[in-house]
């Protein structure tokens, strides 16, 4: 009988169509599947227990600062979307509408949301009247609908999974602050769960959200030396609480415009963490965000004590909070190491007959393949030792490919050599002209990723046009 | 400055009218607000962290009994939907249509889910090939779109929230066991947390839902005696996977249409939540569902040491597991306490200078008004028996609702007049026909609520036509 189950399941190789062995691992790794609507994809329980753990942190972190979870409707009016210029602007091409409900035709066609800063308002403008009220730090988890034309399994669904963080504030600096706060917790959960080294920084205007005064990107390097845009936090002013009429009474009982953020972290952030540590073999995840952190393989498992040895395992390993569990399949050992393998699971262990008998088992890195011999009764504290130090290996090479492959130039000449030698990040020098972000994707097909946070002088010339320039700029090609 | 956070605010009598109760207790303790499209509301903070309770408690026994979380798209092209004949004819009237993606026409438009049965069909119909995939059980949350008339809080939304299980199995026995497993869950977490007894039964053919074989259910009774269906599970037989194509091949190497089930518990169980336990003062919370078990309310907070040992209090509570905040604010007691009454807030607890003095605090419930003082030092331990009985005390109050309005009749006559005086459950014996069924809707206004697994002998004739029956109905009422 034909069963895919039964084959050990083949991916492209990586350096031959990063792409197709991009896909190849979305797929055959069972996180995600194909459905009847282009661009739409089904969220199997792999990718779905994946994206469990990220939720879980952020909400974690977001109630700990203070956040609330509320759900908006998933519907906006076309006249709610149009109250503020700029963000109709960027989002209407895109927006999915509704124009019957049952049989009847609406009077007023709705757009599922493609994202609710104009519900959020709709809402404040019904409840925020006293500084009482404020700040309001709102938070949902939802999917939201783009109608985009190119689709690739996490990186652009025309339905995709988020959380939206809207919040809002008497003060300017307070909405800053959050904003600031905000951009810091996505770096967080990117450094120290997914391993993904990132480059904090603001967005030029051309690059900012539709409708922000500012934006605050994370920026990450993939494997194939791309950058992946994966977290970004807005900052709006008072622009939308001016369009959507939300005032309310100061101290001074004085009539104001509050100041509002928003910040998003989407299911997109799950191929970033395929595309920076995946190898050949399939996924690779990192520890602390691997649904499963340890596998156990029983050897010869017909022979007897073995299945209780592995059973005693997996116990002891949970009883020290770690997620493991074992496969007592009837498929082989090797299927089994390649079936696991593809799915990216930290550590495996085989453990048979002579290993119980020598009180030991073998756990084997996905990372690196390298085979580890530990007694079976220091099994909980040595294998959580060994999770930290995947976690920290995976951050490290990533860092390490990022570090590699930033450069810096002072022309738009020697950045397209760069880009078409090496690829990667390159930083400049730019005057801050929207014309000059345009030359340089003319001439080296890069964009600006973000002014990063932390500024280098690199001389005082604009790599583009040659007037003095005081900004150092990150350019590279985006997914 | 006119401010609402100042005012203890009013709401309508119960007995005065009970829908506008039950509609301003959802407004004025803050768990929804209206929206600019009809139907469509916001969960505000409170009424979100309600739902997010019952959401963990229902996703804890999923996951205990094998079941996995996965996300299917949100809409259905209509190709789809229309596979399976019951399903279509059943929700096409409710479906809202998009018809656009950007400023292009779709070539076939695609509603926003009702329900995801299609969905799930779609993917089995790519995934499922041997017994070896098999079972899959599967669940989701996500909010659905039905295209309503009539809408209120909770209880009918256009959009409402929900959780729906989807399970396929290699067996009819097997399928038909999950079935009943999963109503059995729905009525744990109704009696056992939401303190709401149920009445178990199966619906009647007229009654199940569109493309089932047979549908359980929950009933509850609501404080104003009508019934609310607040759990369904679905068995399917094999009619789904027949219209989709779902084929499997089972051991003996023969092909095989597999059997499948699904299951949902919605927002709406919220709404029967607040029409059971409610009063005049508002929202009366069952403890282990409260976000908030237990308000500590400072008195003289000027005094030196109240705020101090309030805050104690609040640490001390929380490191019991109970969920304790304390308000700070320069409201006044009297303010509070009516704030928290409306909220519904289980227990609260007033401690000021002379409590102080003497060890002790006040409790005082939220559901009968009692006041208990109580020493400080035993706090944790004797407010946790205290919402232990407070939780018990709601169920057994809302056990004697439905048990003293449960009667029985033997004709529709005897129904209409029981219902025309008091209002109810009636049970009668049933002959089976759906002619029946209509005709006592005519006569006694009330729907077919279920046949209670718990079957009585009340006679050996239909209460509609006098022909020999066997089957024990109860009816209602229903929202």
């Amino acid at each position: 009988m034909a069963n895919d189950k039964n084959q050990v399941r083949q991916i492209t190789n990586m350096e031959e169509d990063f792409t197709q062995w991009y896909t190849d691992v979305c797929i055959k790794a069972e996180l995600v599947d194909y459905t009847s609507v282009k661009g739409f994809f089904v969220l199997r329980p792999y990718g779905y227990a994946l994206w469990e753990n990220i939720m879980g942190q952020l909400d974690r972190e977001f109630k700990r600062l203070g956040h609330e979870n509320v759900a908006m409707p998933m519907l906006i009016p076309e006249s709610l979307l149009q109250k503020e210029a700029d963000h109709v602007e960027g989002f209407a091409p895109e927006c999915a509408w509704i124009t019957y409900g049952g049989s009847e035709k609406l009077e007023e066609r709705l757009c599922v949301r493609p994202t609710s800063e104009t519900l959020f308002c709709d809402h404040w403008h019904r409840v925020v009247h006293s500084w009482r009220d404020l700040p309001k730090l709102y938070n949902q988890w939802c999917s939201v609908l783009r109608w985009e034309k190119t689709t690739r399994p996490f990186l652009r669904h025309r339905e995709f999974y988020w959380q939206e963080g809207h919040t809002i504030h008497a003060s300017e600096a307070e909405a800053i602050e959050e904003t600031e706060r905000m951009l810091e917790v996505y770096a967080d959960i990117c450094e120290n769960y997914l391993a993904m080294p990132v480059v904090r920084g603001v967005k030029t205007d051309k690059e900012k959200f539709a409708g922000a005064e500012r934006t605050y990107t994370i920026e990450c390097m993939m494997h194939d030396r791309k950058a992946l845009q994966s977290g970004t936090s807005h900052y709006f002013g008072n622009g939308f609480s001016k369009a959507f009429d939300v005032e309310f009474t100061n101290k001074n009982n004085e009539k104001e415009y509050p100041y509002q953020t928003s910040w998003g972290m989407s299911t997109r952030i799950i191929g970033g963490m395929i595309m920076t540590h995946g190898d050949d073999r399939g996924l690779v995840l990192p520890p602390r965000i691997a649904p499963t952190q340890v596998m156990v393989i029983p050897i010869a498992m017909h022979k007897g004590g073995v299945r209780e040895k592995a059973e005693e395992l997996v116990s002891a390993l949970a009883a020290a909070g770690i997620r493991a569990k074992a496969d007592y399949s009837e498929n082989s050992p090797g299927w089994k190491y390649a079936e696991y393998e593809m799915k990216g699971i930290p550590l495996r262990i085989e453990i048979g007959p002579k290993d119980i008998e020598k009180g030991e088992c073998v756990a084997v890195r996905r990372d690196s393949g390298e085979k580890i011999t530990v007694s079976i009764a220091d099994a909980p504290a040595r294998i959580a030792e060994l999770l930290e130090t995947v976690q920290k290996g995976l951050y490290d090479k990533a860092l390490a490919n990022l570090e590699e492959h930033t450069y810096t130039a002072s022309t738009a000449l020697e950045v397209s050599d760069i880009m078409a030698d090496k690829g990667g990040f390159v930083k400049t020098m730019w005057c801050g002209d929207k014309e000059c972000e345009v030359e340089m994707k003319n001439i080296a097909g890069v964009t600006s990723r973000c002014l990063p946070f932390k500024q280098e002088k690199l001389g005082d010339k604009c790599a583009v046009c040659g007037k003095t320039a005081h900004k150092m700029v990150v350019w590279g090609v985006a997914y």
